[in-house]
């Protein structure tokens, strides 16, 4: 596309009093086992009565046929294309910690490993208690501060892993991960990806952390090195209460979700681990926002364990919010997913997703289910994640007509 | 799309005898009021039938969530990508009212308007008789002819409406609206909306332009000043008859889609107010042109009334007149619309519109009705407008394959 849908929005945006929730439910699309996927098993009134009055249709992440990560999912239902905009794995876990994280940052996903000698025998340093994560990262940063000019942090997160953060001018994310992927390997060092000088520079640095940071961790019995992937500085994107011209939350019981909604400028808002839990949460808040982002973990988690049942148990705990949710009367609810994870392929996949838009300006009346097949032959047809904005700003009637 | 479709097409397109009748029912695509739209209430037995031998499906006009004016929404189904192409209000209105605009030109929409002193009391000059806007426009051409060298022209439209025309060397159309927007405010002046020369100096003939308006017609005692807006000059588009190898002709009763017609280059054929006048035009020219495009406005008139019952026996009165059309033995005949325009809505909308095309190519047989939910599921799916022509050319038998 030529055109930047946000910069074609901007244009026609303009503010209202309506509410918006976006229910994600990461991972809600599967392929049917036997004939019926979870969304088809689950016993959902609540969402089979919403279709009633919703339209639907089905959502391409990224492209055909293109199995999206997290990042670019989540990037193309928040309207920011994922083929432009990238979002490093690093980046990710730091701001899903609350590391905050600025230009001159780069920041890397850590795991404390077990070495012996050069040879890393655990890349998980057996799963240790966050506490042992907490109380390594501590001696870390009391001994390590500064390396080259660049500032060194480190922050624990849970049990094994850990966000590094270099603080300097000119550093460069173009490098190789330093890690082996497999135990019993010999220690990796970073390697630039470009040949230029910040990229040489920064992998001096990182390399250097890591010989220094198995000096300082030489007599902890198990959490004795670590290992860095996803290299990653601050993308710099569009804010999205700014595009939109909305105040945006974000619900979510995740640190990578809590981290993207950060990123594209939502208002993080801190909740409970249950579903119980975000919806109280967005009671508590409704009346602060005009954009809910609702994100619902286990869908993906339990598909990509390869539970279909549990999955289909998700599926009706989300399906019992749906009323509490509706009793807010919001303006414009959708209900869909960030890619597909169906339970067989225990991994997400490339399958479109299941998408449904309940609003009064609905063309209501085809559907009175929600699943895969009825979304594939909703009113909206097959369309890209990234038009999923325009048509929740539509609804909520907040897109002037475009030209005369 | 980085490609412009356009371009891909004038490689492979052909000529030949066949006949392409583009039937437009303005603002056709509806919300279910009750369960039904007015396609779905409607008695259409002709399109109906129609359907059994056609291909369905619906059109985005230019993006998914964003409600398009009668210009982007015509120009998508003109094959000309409305992201790439922009025209003007005060072109539109020109074109409308026959008025010619060249390279030179550089037009306005005007209303008159009453003041008194400096303020705006009436933004239309109390909706005149067409005759006094005729006789005031005779008494500006007769005094102001001139200004900096610029030509200057007006020409009166309907009621309270005219154009003026600016003729000169590097004119710009970078200029903000000369109109207080309501009634009672002070008269305002137009200005530059880019820091360049011509822009600065066409406000200064555009303001000295409005001044003399307000002395030569000091004495009237309502039309007795003018109010300026959507300043445009003409925009260059590819001549629909060159970029697709047709002889093109337009059936159009009311001025707007006239004068779209005539931009991208078709040829504007005299008719009548009703659509039965419409049709026994189609059937006088119809040796003498290949391509027809066939508009219907009262669809979208009683769309933007809110009035369900009207735009229903418009459809009746449109299935009436299809026996007809299918005589002249059409190798292609679309059915569609530039846009939806939901009655209880009262104005267009981003709603998909309703398509369907007739040929002998047609993967028939799926649909035996023409509404908004046959269409969401027909064969043809969900589709951008822009893609209309290359699918009738298809149909047509005019565009050879593609590569080898």
């Amino acid at each position: 596309m030529t055109y930047n849908r946000q910069e074609v929005l901007k244009k026609i945006i303009s503010k209202n009093n309506t509410k918006m929730v976006l229910l994600v439910m990461d991972g809600i699309g599967d392929v049917p086992l036997n004939g019926k996927t979870p969304l088809m098993v689950a016993n959902t009134p609540n969402l089979d009565k919403l279709a009633q009055e919703s339209e639907l249709g089905q959502t391409i992440p990224v492209l055909y046929g293109v199995t999206p990560g997290s990042g670019p999912a989540h990037l193309s239902l928040f309207g920011y294309d994922p083929l432009k905009y990238e979002i490093g794995r690093g980046i990710l876990e730091a701001l899903g910690i609350d590391v905050e994280v600025g230009e001159k940052d780069m920041v890397a996903r850590g795991n404390f490993a077990t070495v012996e000698g050069d040879i890393v025998v655990d890349r998980r340093a057996g799963r240790p208690a966050t506490e042992e994560n907490v109380r390594v990262c501590q001696i870390i940063n009391s001994k390590i501060k500064e390396i080259k000019g660049v500032k060194v942090q480190v922050f624990p997160g849970k049990e094994h892993r850990f966000v590094v953060k270099f603080t300097g001018d000119n550093l460069s994310d173009k490098l190789s991960d330093a890690d082996p992927q497999k135990n019993g390997l010999p220690i990796v060092f970073t390697e630039p990806t470009v040949d230029d000088e910040a990229s040489k520079f920064t992998a001096e640095v990182v390399n250097e952390f890591l010989k220094k940071l198995k000096e300082v961790l030489k007599d902890e019995p198990k959490l004795n090195f670590g290992l860095l992937r996803g290299f990653s500085k601050y993308p710099d994107l569009p804010n999205f209460e700014e595009v939109y011209q909305v105040k945006a939350a974000a619900i979510a019981t995740y640190p990578m979700y809590k981290g993207l909604a950060k990123l594209v400028g939502m208002n993080v808002i801190s909740t409970g681990q249950t579903i119980e839990d975000e919806v109280r949460t967005l009671k508590e808040i409704y009346n602060d926002y005009d954009f809910f982002y609702f994100h619902v973990k286990k869908t993906d988690s339990y598909g990509e364990d390869g539970n279909f049942d549990m999955k289909v148990k998700v599926i009706e705990e989300t399906d019992s919010i749906i009323p509490e949710i509706l009793s807010l009367k919001p303006d414009v609810l959708v209900v869909t997913g960030d890619h597909s994870t169906p339970a067989f392929m225990k991994s997400h996949s490339w399958h479109p997703v299941p998408y449904m838009l309940y609003s009064r300006y609905t063309r209501k009346g085809l559907s009175n289910k929600f699943d895969e097949f009825e979304c594939a032959r909703g009113t909206l047809g097959t369309f890209y994640a990234l038009d999923s904005m325009s048509l929740i700003l539509a609804h909520a009637q907040r897109l002037e007509k475009y030209g005369a």
